[in-house]
């Protein structure tokens, strides 16, 4: 199945905290429930965020008793007040709460019409979002070749999308095209997406994949073990990119070993009116880094920094792969992308 | 007490596994029993474990029965091949089972004499680390100042030593003369020494300590939060300093970031006849990084990567802190060190 679906006044969906030990799924009927799954990383990965938050946008007219278009509107905003809140990094999420309420607001019709625009708008949104994986597969494959190790941080997965993945994608598109490649896996503290999830991804897909800790990526570039890097991205900015805490570490590494580092999102996670300094880094709670899974591994009271994300100046960046084209370093000056 | 303890036929240690959550003490007999707690890591710390087998070897000497010289050297290299297959990389348990062995061969006397002079090298090898980190916590406060923050990673203190530390000596040292720093401690994946035994440690003493992931070195010290890192060493060798996995891509980010890189080591660190390609890197179970404490985080299966240490080539070094002087990059040249 896919990451998620609406299945008619329910949104279903994996809990990704419980892979890879246990596949549950989640049955959300109203926005609360969709939000307390996005704050808890049940649900996570920026594509999925915005599909997410359509999703819960189209509860809200799939159940509205709204006798007007306005107030539906209202209950609409309301519930968008509600999403924004949950995460505060990801574009996704802000992009597909924006597209959803001004079609609605453009949507010519009485409530119950636009109600079901509403419903079918998000429902286009998830589909668009697997087709951009696919095309980012195609592209992105481009890049890889026989024999290539490609390391991947976090996890930019199937499940980090409706389906098929952005980075991953790229990866499963070389795979599919019969190129001998293998991954490096990084595990991904705090939250471990790496270990649990993309390692279970390419695993169930027979792509080989080995795992190492964050602080191995030094030695296997040293070692000359990597040949790419493919990263997801949250947000990318006119100066940045923004993706899991990590990213720039590794893109510094890259860099210095000669090592391509390639960025695969949709335009979705675009984001070219704001630069690095205007994004907010969400800072998630200190159990996420005094705990490993349900066990404490510190002392009690230490103090912790927790920024889920981290910012990659575009310098450090070869090329980004979204599902119009490869953008390559040389091509950032003439679009608005700043090289800096 | 001190992290090891000679007691009259017993060495007594603090097992370093059960630690921030438990304080067992661990009481050994036979050279079996310390090559055990080696090898799973009880007993852990480049320095430690020089001290460590320097007391097997007088647990040997004390429980011996042989009747000439002759056999008792036998029955301390028999215990010495023992200790030295627990752990390839570190040389100080190296260099303390060499200086032991060649003492008690030089040493004229009879089998009974011949064993006290190996309990009490033992003892004053103990002492002499302890001196030694006195030293190099004197030597390197010098390099630190009022508002520093320090990164360090791994645990290179009290308890990777008899007392006070390496890295940690040299905070001690200058939190002793009163300077206001503070520190950041990374986790150090995958057995967590830096959240285990670094935090543990610091907030015994009070000093200021924040935790954080293995991958947050990049975003801390591009949001400019670090001054310094001050790291321990397993073994500094003619091109490079050995140390524990994740010390090379700290290093990588210091330079790229102008941040001073010290690695705190006593003499017996130094292994100069030999480069980094010379040394074996260990290689660890892979359950180490299948799981975080005892709780599996990966699917079953997955390949894995486990080097205990990384390369860390001298021309990312500042400074190399040991009991006698610090050493300087531009002095390295000049010493039998080279700088490439």
């Amino acid at each position: 199945m896919r990451t998620i679906e609406w299945r008619d006044g329910t949104v279903v969906t994996i809990d990704q905290m419980r892979l890879p030990h246990e596949t549950v799924f989640l049955e959300m009927r109203d926005v609360a429930q969709v939000a307390e799954a996005i704050k808890t990383m049940k649900i996570r990965g920026a594509p999925l965020l915005g599909v997410a938050a359509a999703f819960a946008l189209a509860l809200v007219a799939y159940n509205s008793k709204a006798e007007s278009k306005r107030k539906l509107i209202d209950e609409l905003e309301k519930a968008a007040e509600i999403l924004k809140e949950t995460r505060p990094t990801a574009v996704n999420l802000l992009w597909a709460i924006d597209r959803i309420l001004n079609g609605a607001r453009d949507f010519s019709g009485n409530a119950e019409d636009s109600g079901a625009f509403v419903v079918e708008e998000a429902q286009k949104i998830a589909d668009e979002d697997v087709t951009a994986n696919r095309l980012m597969g195609k592209h992105g494959a481009e890049l890889l070749h026989d024999g290539d190790v490609v390391l991947t941080h976090c996890n930019a997965g199937a499940l980090a999308t409706v389906d098929y993945g952005t980075a991953l994608g790229v990866i499963r598109a070389a795979w599919e095209q019969g190129k001998k490649i293998k991954v490096i896996a990084t595990e991904t503290r705090p939250k471990l997406q790496g270990a649990r999830l993309t390692v279970y991804e390419l695993k169930r897909d027979g792509i080989p994949v080995t795992l190492i800790t964050d602080n191995m990526v030094g030695y296997v570039m040293y070692k000359r073990l990597v040949s790419n890097v493919i990263v997801g991205a949250d947000r990318i900015v006119r100066d940045a990119v923004i993706n899991k805490i990590g990213t720039y570490t590794i893109a510094v590494l890259a860099k210095k070993h000669n090592i391509p580092f390639y960025v695969a999102a949709p335009k979705s996670t675009f984001d070219l009116v704001h630069s690095s300094t205007d994004v907010t880094i969400e800072e998630r709670r200190p159990e996420e880094v005094t705990h490993a899974g349900s066990q404490r591994i510190a002392p009690e009271g230490v103090n912790v920094l927790n920024p889920a994300f981290d910012v990659t100046p575009l310098k450090y960046v070869t090329a980004i792969i979204c599902e119009d084209y490869v953008l390559r370093k040389e091509d950032f000056a003439s679009s608005k992308l700043v090289y800096k």
